[in-house]
């Protein structure tokens, strides 16, 4: 195991009803005038953003708001949001929503404090200082309620890139699982597809000896694996929904994944085609990783085999190891495929002819040169056959 | 699953070498003079003290020294640090040493700014408020350095309560595993015991629909019956070490607890024997637990089964699954004696004629009115039983 540092500060109010703590807990963090940041029409029509606003009204905090939000988040209206803050001195932000909403008030929090331009977090440097931010979550999927990333989309050029720093780990998050249950399948679904890369990504690993991550990963994967199909053929199935909100926390606070180097190939791979189509980043993630797995897994096969046996409930084949690895890949796509999920360039929306833009970004943009880098180093050749295995 | 709070807010340094960097993360978090709390000999011998110091003195840092924690902490050296703490305006109390120690710390913190008797806590007042702690933890067990948690031994009545607030979870900890290989095989058997104790208590539920929990407990269990083995095997191995002590960590600052009740029953039951015979803590468990589960799993055998299959490796008996929650029993008592551990009373140091008090205690003490409470209520004539079974 490697050294690391695990700090996870969030004050997290889990269950029913607990949005209606949320002037209590701006107030107990510190907030007396707050940015209430949205997306789009849900919120205001399932009431929930009423039942905030009375909740703030109850402690006497004054908030002004901005909605807007859409997946795959836009600096635009981060550059609005900053403006705002100064303009109205807001001292919190509060997301009300998703991974794209929390990612989106990470990025005003960070930016109305600094001098520059914010996008200079996205190209690298670290958040060392944020207004604080709460987050009332509408869906599991993103983890971003208790991690300290937040992954914004530039218009121009369309870059799709991530910051972090403690600064933004959210001061409470309030999840609900109620809230999810008006989620649509597919999105409930990509959601899902979603939580479960977080937990691939950090148990393909170069590290040894990490038995006690791996069986955190494992419980977790096993949880999605149970509590999906039930979601699915239920929508409003509390419990399931709410083992799926935990375990989706759990998969990326990184208490999961500390000691570890981890993957994140999936991820960067994906980036490129939800920013060029604005996919939904499950759906994307649900196409690239079985093609990135069958591309890499003779890299560590016993690892590969492990996943299958503990995870997909695999017999191990103990003369061909391989064929046990690529059995546990095929469930993983027989699972996806099973709750909706795209599992081609086709279903996805993308297109063949593209690859090579995808891969020039891709390997070229953000400062790399010519190469991603995880659990295996993958070259601008290495990518296009893998972008071709999705076709 | 039911509506829950969690926060869990210390900064882990976890790694080689990382006590070196005692003295900046006592700066980060607001120390300018310390009280350095520490037990027995080890810690001077192994110049494990003297690192701390000079990490100290490094950041001009002053301190005072209070050492002599025994196991099982005692409310006279509590009153001692105490006294310390105000005569040297002390505002910083850092732990080096196990559980004992750091609940010894955690006392002192709390009684230091509060006016009356620190006992006051452990009769069930919550601590609110207390200076801030730091650890460097040098046995994996208790999980105190990641918990809210303090148990402390009154002389008088030898009664050993426990006392709890987020104002007491430590700021931070410090967690080498290398400093735990000087830990004689006994000790880190009790270790290994209190830490599977302490999954156990959660996995006992009555909440229904708690999958996740109920995953990551068993995902802790399988890594401690992976390790156990390694490090009784070879003390040295570093890496067991490791795995075993995040394993530690997650088990008990409730991340894998969240959501459902808890039992805490084999606890209280092995309280009364570690009060009054100064036995290891885990090896009190190593007694209790077996009895305790055996006395109770018909209240829900399918709980039990699901343990004795997921965490054992137990076929599960389909038309007897009580044979096999029996199976599952009995391969917890075969892995505590193959590590070590005390199976009954006689191996404890306990004696038979003991029960009447033992029970009274445990049943009357602490403004109990009869019984103890958890997965089963067990009354004086259950718990009178449950010993009887251990000798």
């Amino acid at each position: 195991m490697e050294n690391f540092n695990f700090y996870s500060p969030t004050y997290f109010a889990f269950g029913k009803d607990r949005e209606n703590e949320a002037g209590s807990l701006v107030k107990r963090f510190g907030g007396s005038k707050v940015l209430i940041h949205y997306g789009g029409g849900s919120v205001v029509r399932s009431g929930l953003l009423d039942r905030v606003k009375a909740s703030l009204d109850k402690e006497g905090i004054p908030y002004v708001l901005l909605g807007g939000v859409k997946p795959n988040p836009r600096s635009g209206l981060v550059y609005e949001g900053i403006d705002l803050c100064k303009k109205e001195t807001v001292d919190f932000v509060l997301a009300v929503g998703g991974g794209s909403t929390i990612d989106s008030s990470k990025a005003i929090a960070a930016g109305t404090v600094y001098d520059g331009d914010f996008w200079d977090f996205y190209m690298g440097k670290r958040i060392d200082e944020a207004l604080p931010v709460g987050t009332i979550l509408t869906i599991a999927a993103a983890g971003s309620e208790g991690s300290p990333d937040s992954v914004i989309t530039k218009e121009e050029g369309m870059f799709k890139r991530g910051a972090s720093g403690d600064a933004i780990r959210p001061k409470f998050s309030i999840l609900n699982p109620a809230l999810t249950q008006t989620i649509p399948a597919y999105q409930t679904a990509a959601g899902i597809t979603d939580i479960m890369a977080h937990l691939h990504e950090r148990y393909f690993t170069n590290s040894k000896d990490v038995e006690v991550t791996d069986r955190l990963i494992e419980g977790l994967l096993l949880t999605m694996i149970h509590e999906a199909p039930r979601v699915i053929a239920n929508p409003n199935n509390y419990e399931a929904r709410a083992n799926i909100m935990w375990a989706g926390m759990m998969a990326h606070n990184n208490s999961c994944g500390v000691g570890r180097s981890q993957d994140w190939n999936s991820h960067a791979i994906e980036h490129e085609l939800s920013a060029l189509y604005d996919c939904a980043h499950g759906a994307g993630l649900a196409v690239t990783m079985p093609a990135v797995f069958k591309y890499v897994y003779k890299h560590d096969v016993m690892r590969f085999a492990k996943l299958a046996v503990r995870v997909w409930g695999c017999q191990m084949d103990f003369d061909n190891p391989e064929a046990t690895a690529l059995q546990g890949i095929a469930c993983l796509e027989n699972f996806l495929r099973s709750i909706g999920m795209p599992l081609n360039f086709d279903e996805l929306g993308a297109k063949e002819e593209d690859i090579p833009k995808l891969v020039d970004v891709l390997c070229y943009g953000n400062g790399r040169t010519g190469s991603i880098s995880g659990f295996v180093t993958l070259d601008i050749e290495d990518c296009t056959k893998i972008y071709k295995m999705m076709v």
